[in-house]
């Protein structure tokens, strides 16, 4: 099966701002509203973007950083079920990476949130035992996608570039050792081009 | 006229490393040799890149820093007329910043190395002046165009993403204020993703 990770970010490599809230999940370092900015091409929808829509569905099994899945902090004190409402767009297993337990969470249309206290591997390794034959999809956010690519476990990453610059927050490729990747397509739509990478081990 | 800006990067955004030398023009971080790893689309040549080619050529006038033009550093105490051999493939006036005053240096071919030592405004206010109804080249490193695209001077700019990364060096954007952008053109070669914005002011 293959590992994909698809990240959204800007010219200059940002996927999120610093101090996300509730409020801006994307962080302040864009000001209000630049984390739509950013992902205004899932706006545009499956017209414009059939390719990149057909393939973040077709994963099997997610995993996301607890910050990508909401703005709560330290231990689980309020109730919190992702930005997604009531049917979030998974309808599969989500395994977010947290340091603090908590019971799945089932939602709406087939997704189940699953909490993992025991690293990166152990995430990947419940992805895989659920996804069986099927992709594995490193959701994000920025922080997340480093530690799997610094790992070597990411097989193809498929970047989403939004054509401005953002000059600071979390940025992909910090703090990973130099990678060596193969081109496999790169296109312009109106709101953002997708260059879509194979890494190489 | 149009002000372009050519700069060849890697995925992560760098476009040279750090201590730059005489034999490793391209700093060390990379190891020996990733220069030409990053500029491998060169040796591919007009056939596979021909609109890059072609803009490359047309500019009039270009400006470069000093360590795009050499490793000499403070004074010209040695003789240095470039990286290029006795005929550099500019054919005209190239404005060189540095803070060392220094005669202008004629080449074959109709290149000449002109050095200015009062700054970028006035590396572009002689570009200008020399090219005309031409296109001027803000041509590298990394350094000088983010002073550039800091002062707001660059039109369009076009981005040569080759396919590693690299963790360390001088990177494009460092210091620039947020910027936005228009995308124009995406294109995957064997060895590079050409990227062509506009700059919005």
């Amino acid at each position: 099966m293959t590992v994909t990770c698809d990240l959204t970010i800007t010219l200059d490599g940002y996927a999120a701002g610093h101090r996300q809230t509730e409020q801006r999940p994307f962080g302040d370092d864009g000001g209000d509203g630049w984390g739509d900015r950013l992902h205004a091409w899932y706006g545009e929808g499956r017209e414009e973007h059939p390719d990149e829509f057909d393939r973040m569905l077709t994963a099997k099994a997610f995993i996301m950083g607890r910050n990508m899945f909401g703005p709560v902090r330290g231990p689980w004190d309020r109730p919190w079920t992702g930005w997604w409402g009531d049917e979030p767009p998974y309808h599969g297993p989500v395994f977010v990476l947290t340091h603090h337990p908590r019971e799945p969470q089932p939602m709406a249309g087939g997704t189940t949130f699953h909490f993992v206290t025991d690293g990166i591997e152990a995430a990947m390794d419940r992805a895989r035992e659920a996804a069986g034959d099927g992709g594995i999809s490193v959701h994000g956010g920025a922080t997340t996608v480093n530690q799997y690519l610094a790992a070597g476990l990411i097989d193809e990453l498929r970047l989403h570039v939004a054509p401005f610059t953002l000059g600071a927050g979390v940025r992909l490729f910090d703090g990973v050792p130099p990678l060596n990747l193969e081109q496999l397509d790169a296109r312009s739509t109106p709101s953002v081009t997708h260059l879509r990478y194979r890494v190489l081990r």
